[in-house]
């Protein structure tokens, strides 16, 4: 039997694509499970990712003009129930809230006491809650757009956790606008979409599909939802942030009216979208290997990680007064005009352990430094978008001189091998034979394994959908923006189709 | 009768003081009352003064050596009720999850399902959600110190409530740590007092006394509290910050165990600390004044806003012109290390009503442009620190010299009338006589002003405490931090004291 080859992380991706997700973030700190079923706590690590995130969406939502507020956590019952089809959507899986204190059970236990009049749902999302407010604040044209984003936490109940991918307590960012025309309103959706898949792909470095999704799948309430869909290394799909046009429904059921410059009371019409720690589960599943986690250095904790090498005390002083100059030179760079972020590692463990435990968590460019290096002036360099054991010296002043370029080269690597990844494994298909034997699992040992993206064209009848789910749990994930018009034959029941539509296994 | 001096904000805080609050918010448009009972909304302005909180009071934690994570919104019932005095403390007044769905009530509403075997709490603070994981995290003496801190939104049932002050909601970041020693913890405790004190003064403008908290004002569970005091405009104290030292009461309810150096096994040592929205109660009720919200610049959501002046095409033309080049001029200065933020208010409303606007809004400086500044590269400037009227020109080149000065100048002047007036009323006593005079009301419209703090002799006997608390309603705020060993007598029943604590109305 040939001798297995060494990875950090076990099982590997092709062994066990699910258990390798769960160990890489295991193995780099980023979360766990908490004690209250379905609830995460996000670790230092992975908070930091989230924290960079927020950071550079921020700045993107605020340079279009949106501002942030903040909204009760709580929901009344009878808000929830102004809109039908959103409290169908939500109903099933809301934390409920019915009492405000704790009593002696005369047991040695306490129970709930103080019962509420009327229940409170703990937000799963916010639009019934920020409309009782927007119908306060929009009284004329002049008070729109109103341009809103909250920072949040969530609650979903939901049977099947994972964490980052679908937890019952997540975080996002929900926007929330309100316009006087349609016309605004529905430009406001896309480019917000737009926002989200620029973001997508020049800071998570992954590349996104921009699309519509069909009526199945919009938002309860909206009357389209749009989203940006990731290839993940499995060749699943992951929905990695949505905008919705909602209409009039949300503006109705809120009483959001507006008088026109013309003095005529019209109702406003709404939009909303968001992003959530679901991206990190993103970023972790397109972009990581067998060796663990791989960050794109603009949304990474640290960018360089510097590791002391010495044997005596005599080195460690000549090595630690050479890697303080070292750092101080790179706190002066910038990169994505953000300082350089350094970590200087001095804990008292094997420096093996040192470097696969940062190759482990992502750090992008490790630095171990020993007596020779001081010698000679030179680093020895590491970068995690190449194999472990490809690493080599490099001259201090020409490390400093190319260290943002080198980021970004790393940056841009890692989103290039995402995309090449994802147009190798989107196919346009034409038969439905051809279709089924894509989606059929080639692999009895690990059945989560299917062919990819599949362009195919789709009549547009929810039924033809609908089968398709059934048959091979396989969704349409959107139709593309981009989608050429050109007639074909829907790929279920060859009737006339106009466009093509993503297919796809998906999270 | 002599007529009223008019002021933009009626009542005055002479005439009515809690009322006067209220009203600066609203004219600020900082918050509003939701419709969820005791549950605020922080509008965009307020909630801009939030995130500059977080953001400065965030890099302070990062450069003590903090980091950030995010542990669960729920609590398991059980986890509570580990340690004793906590859970009393907190028993009262939690918001209880009781199920986790709506169903059909058969009667056109929905009624709450899926009732949970355990019911949950809506964190009121974490100490013992984050215990359990800390448990998990520390293992050996390398873990420590452990040092977290989360921002979060976290629920208390209020009965009565007033926005920012005291709301069932509200947002908060707490501190959580972990250290081997007592001695390492106590200092903890001490270090982010400091940060707190620091914050207040350097940031929020507000002088603050640093001390300990008496036996019956600690945190629940905890073996020492210590808190900020800030003055308020009524002479009343506030509560702006704590930092509890909780021995090892929580590492024991939480099993935290660390294996020392000589391979023993310890119980740890913890302590928690917050600040919260609270805050930006304390800002508005130490600086505002009759005519709106005043906010020290480090802190402001804008530092500039410029009105553009003019009457006809050809002068809206020139003056936008030179308006911009200002704005281009005012963006590439920085103030306190961050770029300085300038708003142009081009809404097409009556100019009084737009200085008006941003007075009450409380913008550091207002820049008035029209046709006759261009001409000379003047500008007209008002300042939130002087009187409305007290403005003048300024030549275009020395305001972009002088601005970042300015707005230091401004933020010191802020300051020192604060601690000016803090002073003014903090006044040595040494009679019960006295003491009861100083605060007992000396105006009948107005019961709420009293004399300010009394620096006074205490005992150290809870009755005494107890006592001036039930015929005052005057509490002991805190032991000062610098207070002078001095021989005296117990305010109230004349027992030997040996040091002065701070006694004060509060909110």
């Amino acid at each position: 039997m040939a001798k297995k080859a060494k990875t950090a992380i076990n099982p590997t991706r092709e062994e066990n694509y699910p258990q390798w997700y769960q160990e890489v973030i295991k193995a780099a700190d980023l979360a766990e499970n908490s004690d209250v079923r379905g609830c995460m706590v996000i670790k230092p690590w992975g908070y930091t990712i989230w924290e960079n995130i927020q950071k550079n969406l921020d700045e993107m939502f605020k340079d279009t003009g949106h501002v942030n507020a903040y909204f009760p956590l709580f929901i009344p019952k009878s808000f929830f129930e102004k809109e039908a089809e959103h409290v169908d959507g939500f109903a099933k899986e809301c934390a409920v809230v019915t009492h405000t204190r704790l009593e002696d059970d005369l047991n040695g236990g306490l129970r709930p006491a103080g019962k509420l009049t009327e229940e409170l749902i703990v937000r799963p999302t916010s639009e019934t809650i920020i409309g009782a407010s927007f119908s306060k604040w929009v009284e004329s044209y002049r008070d729109l757009p109103l341009l809103i984003n909250q920072w949040a936490n969530v609650v979903r109940w939901e049977m099947r956790t994972r964490l980052f991918l679908r937890t019952t307590e997540f975080l996002w960012q929900e926007g929330h606008t309100v316009h006087a025309t349609r016309e605004e309103a529905e430009e406001e959706t896309k480019k917000m979409l737009n926002v989200y898949a620029d973001f997508a792909s020049e800071y998570l470095a992954i590349p996104v599909i921009k699309g519509e999704k069909t009526a199945s799948e919009r938002f309860p309430g909206a009357l389209q939802t749009f989203s940006i869909e990731a290839m993940m290394q499995d060749k699943k799909a992951l929905q990695a942030g949505t905008s919705h046009f909602l209409g009039q429904n949300f503006a109705k059921a809120s009483n959001i009216k507006y008088q026109s410059k013309e003095g005529i009371e019209k109702y406003a019409w709404t939009t909303s979208w968001g992003v959530s720690t679901r991206l990190i589960g993103a970023l972790i599943m397109a972009h990581s290997d067998d060796d663990g986690l791989i960050i794109p250095p603009k949304i990474a904790p640290a960018h360089v990680v510097i590791i002391p090498i010495y044997k005596n005390e005599e080195q460690e002083k000549l090595v630690k007064e050479y890697i303080s100059d070292l750092e101080n030179e790179i706190k002066k760079l910038r990169f994505d005009e953000k300082k350089i972020r350094v970590i200087v590692d001095d804990r008292d463990i094997r420096g093996g352990d040192k470097v696969w435990g940062w190759i482990k968590k992502g750090v992008p460019i490790r630095l171990e430094v020993g007596p020779r290096d001081v010698e000679n002036s030179s680093l020895f360099m590491g970068r995690r978008d190449k194999a472990p054991k490809d690493k080599g010296g490099i001259v201090f002043n020409k490390f400093i001189e190319t260290l943002p370029e080198i980021l970004q080269e790393i940056q841009d690597n890692i989103y290039q091998k995402a995309l090449s990844f994802q147009k190798e494994n989107t196919v346009n298909i034409d038969t439905k034979d051809e279709f089924y034997k894509f989606f059929t699992p080639n692999n009895k040992e690990n059945p989560e394994i299917h062919g990819g993206f599949a362009n195919s064209h789709w009549c547009g009848n929810p039924e033809c959908e609908e089968n398709i789910k059934n048959d091979l749990k396989v969704t349409i994930r959107n139709i593309p923006e981009d989608a050429k018009q050109e007639i074909g034959k829907c790929i279920y029941c060859g009737a006339k189709s106009e466009k093509r539509v993503i297919f796809s296994k998906s999270y």
